[in-house]
């Protein structure tokens, strides 16, 4: 017995028409009629009908509920009703598990009509709904992407540690365990393995959990997420990293393209400009109509100025860069010239930002500076000035959060629905 | 100004000869003669040869120390005694950071002449080390192989949480945290959400770290590794899961034989045999010498069992099945017609246990009966057991830790050696 996907039933037609197929699946969805059930059947590649007239199979079909598990034979006719041209005729069911429970939510319906707590309360069910599982295919499509383009350019893949000693690039909130008897804590990013890493293979990137023990409770922000980390050496400033920004986003939107999920969705696919738009951070204050002395951009203005954006360049993109030395990290590299400012860069996708990036600090004596500016102590870093002390080309990189990329591209109004599992302040399961 | 790869030299001289170069790099060694310097470059892409005859230029090397990053711009001609037939002569040297300072290892020696512990100690530095970047590579090409063929198998990428409940598969040997006021633990495997997605997409991968607490203080034990996690549904039994390792495998390995680092290493890459031999536990205990009541396959059994293996077989895997019942997780599915013994296999690989994988049980009765039967309490897995009611493929998967494999392909004494920045219940830091 070889079995077929439902997606591919027509290819099959094609080529031996009446073919006997078997076809393995949940029973996504009855409808009895008078003398006919039909059975929506569901695989991972997508639907196929099968009608029933047999009394004794429709009799059988009574005690399947929807989302049971079957296995169906049968022969394939072509039907210009039917999706995808072609169903199935005199079924025989087998059952490859117990029969389904009715669902809390009904998964059969085009829509999944449950309210977001509900939904990730029961999320290993309400994944199954096409619309939700053509959610996360977007996401996989992104990573894929991701990892291909910086394949091809030359990056190699890294693995870093999660738990790590003190030494993390902020010491606020932080998750903290006990290791063995000493307190450890749970990365926030792979920012300084990253950059040591940089020092063997030139370029690297990471595609992990980052945790952040943030106790904000905002559509945005989740206490662990997906991040795609790139960092890589031999740059002349901030605006390399930018470059391979723009390609490597360029990638993730071609790979989400080939997906059929694009169509399912029926999601616009944003162009991403061959030269993102820029624009100084003082200058995207003043476009924010915010004062000249604020340190950082508002959720507010980040929306604005991607209506700004759009509207002036036609762009879902705008990168703002030289944001403020005293609102970045102690690795940053200042702006040549006027060191108020930094050569660092947040990218905003439809006036949210999506993308953290910069160049780094790469001599010794200005790490040492750095930190002790800050009141921060050399000696909590004791690996990673050692790599800046032997030896580290000017250097830098970007970090994109997974889940904030897909909840923008699908334009919904939560980053949970983006996340398989979210973990936030009150949620730890599932 | 282009810059040329050092690697690519040769075929930059074979459409340009005499062409001027520009590269970028960092000074890997200076041998210095009476009226020559010899600089060996290295960058991501291996070495170039260049030749300081200048006097001037001789002086200036004389303050770059090994590991210092500089662009060298010269002109390329042939010398059969360079490596790859052509070296860079009349160079100007760039430095592009400080000084590098004299490193705590020399890494321009063939061998790295430390034992682990510096070699840990340095990691940041270490890993810079020729040799020690192609373990690396044998490593980030595993992880790619395993990708491109799954996603080929029409499997999807997932990500799931890292931070969880009480609901563990094994509540012993789990690292504690803090979460807003509850106590949370780090995920010692994707175990249940695989199985749970596997109920969404049918087929499902992830690689990730995975966190074990357990106080182990040997060399094939780290306290976070990288599992390569697969599972999906419509199996017969984990005779069909044996059947996805082997080819995911025997994919990993076409990957790795494409890289130098294979070259540069020196490694045999093993044969994955079209077959992969199984026999069954009570047999694998006969085979090792073993009582027939031991419940467990001790290290020395593995190591006497890869021998027999490789002699009769010719095999360097071998997967023995049929695991006892009462030493695998509740979830495993039991062996039909005998549930004394499992579903469930150990793939043991020149003569270590590289993974575990079986079938699960997958009907919601099967669970409640086997959660009481060990005393468990049904109630721990709520999503877990909401999925299996709702209709669930009978399932099975597989997870291959990625040091242990890269250790025993490079047939090295200590996992450490395959592992960027180890943790153990010692080392917590770089």
């Amino acid at each position: 017995m070889t079995r077929s996907l439902c997606a591919s039933l027509a290819a099959v037609y094609d080529t031996a028409p009446e073919a006997r197929v078997t076809l393995e699946g949940w029973i996504h969805r009855r409808r009895q009629l008078a003398t006919v059930v039909f059975v929506v059947l569901r695989d991972r590649s997508g639907f196929a009908q099968v009608v029933v007239t047999e009394p004794a199979v429709r009799e059988q079909i009574v005690g399947l509920p929807e989302e049971t598990v079957v296995r169906v034979t049968g022969r394939l006719v072509a039907d210009a009703k039917a999706p995808g041209g072609v169903e199935v005729v005199e079924p025989e069911f087998v059952t490859l598990g117990a029969p389904a429970l009715p669902t809390p939510v009904e998964l059969w319906r085009p829509t999944l009509g449950a309210t977001l707590p509900t939904v990730l309360d029961h999320a290993a069910l309400t994944w199954r709904h096409p619309a939700r599982q053509a959610v996360w295919k977007i996401a996989a499509a992104s990573l894929s992407g991701f990892r291909r383009h910086l394949d091809e350019a030359g990056f190699t893949e890294v693995a870093t540690p999660k738990i790590v000693d003190g030494s993390t690039e902020s010491g606020a909130n932080v998750f903290a365990l006990d290791y063995f008897g000493t307190t450890a804590y749970l990365a926030q990013s792979p920012q300084l393995y990253k950059q040591m890493l940089t020092g063997v293979f030139e370029r690297v990137y990471e595609v992990g959990p980052v945790f952040r023990a943030e106790p904000h409770d905002t559509t945005r922000h989740l206490n662990q997420y997906t991040s795609l980390d790139a960092e890589f050496g031999f740059i002349d400033s901030h605006r390399d990293v930018l470059a391979v920004l723009r390609d490597t986003l360029a990638a993730m939107v071609e790979s989400i393209r080939s997906t059929a999920a694009v169509t399912a969705l029926g999601i616009e696919l944003p162009e991403v400009p061959q030269h993102i738009p820029v624009i100084h951070f003082a200058e995207a204050l003043d476009i924010a109509g915010a004062a000249p002395d604020e340190p950082d951009l508002a959720p507010e203005h980040e929306r604005l100025l991607g209506k700004w954006a759009l509207e002036r360049f036609g762009s879902d993109f705008l990168a703002v860069e030289g944001y403020p030395a005293a609102k970045r990290p102690f690795y940053t590299h200042p702006q040549p010239g006027d060191p108020r400012w930094t050569n660092s860069f947040d990218l905003l996708f439809r006036g949210l930002e999506l993308v953290t990036g910069g160049q780094r600090l790469h001599n010794h004596a200005d790490y040492l500076a750095a930190l002790t500016a800050r009141g921060d102590d050399p000696d909590r870093y004791p690996a990673y000035l050692e790599a800046m002390r032997h030896g580290m080309p000017p250097h830098g990189g970007f970090a994109i959060g997974l889940e904030r990329w897909v909840s923008r591209l699908l334009e919904v109004d939560n980053v949970r629905w983006a996340t398989l599992f979210p973990r936030d302040t009150h949620r730890l399961r599932p």
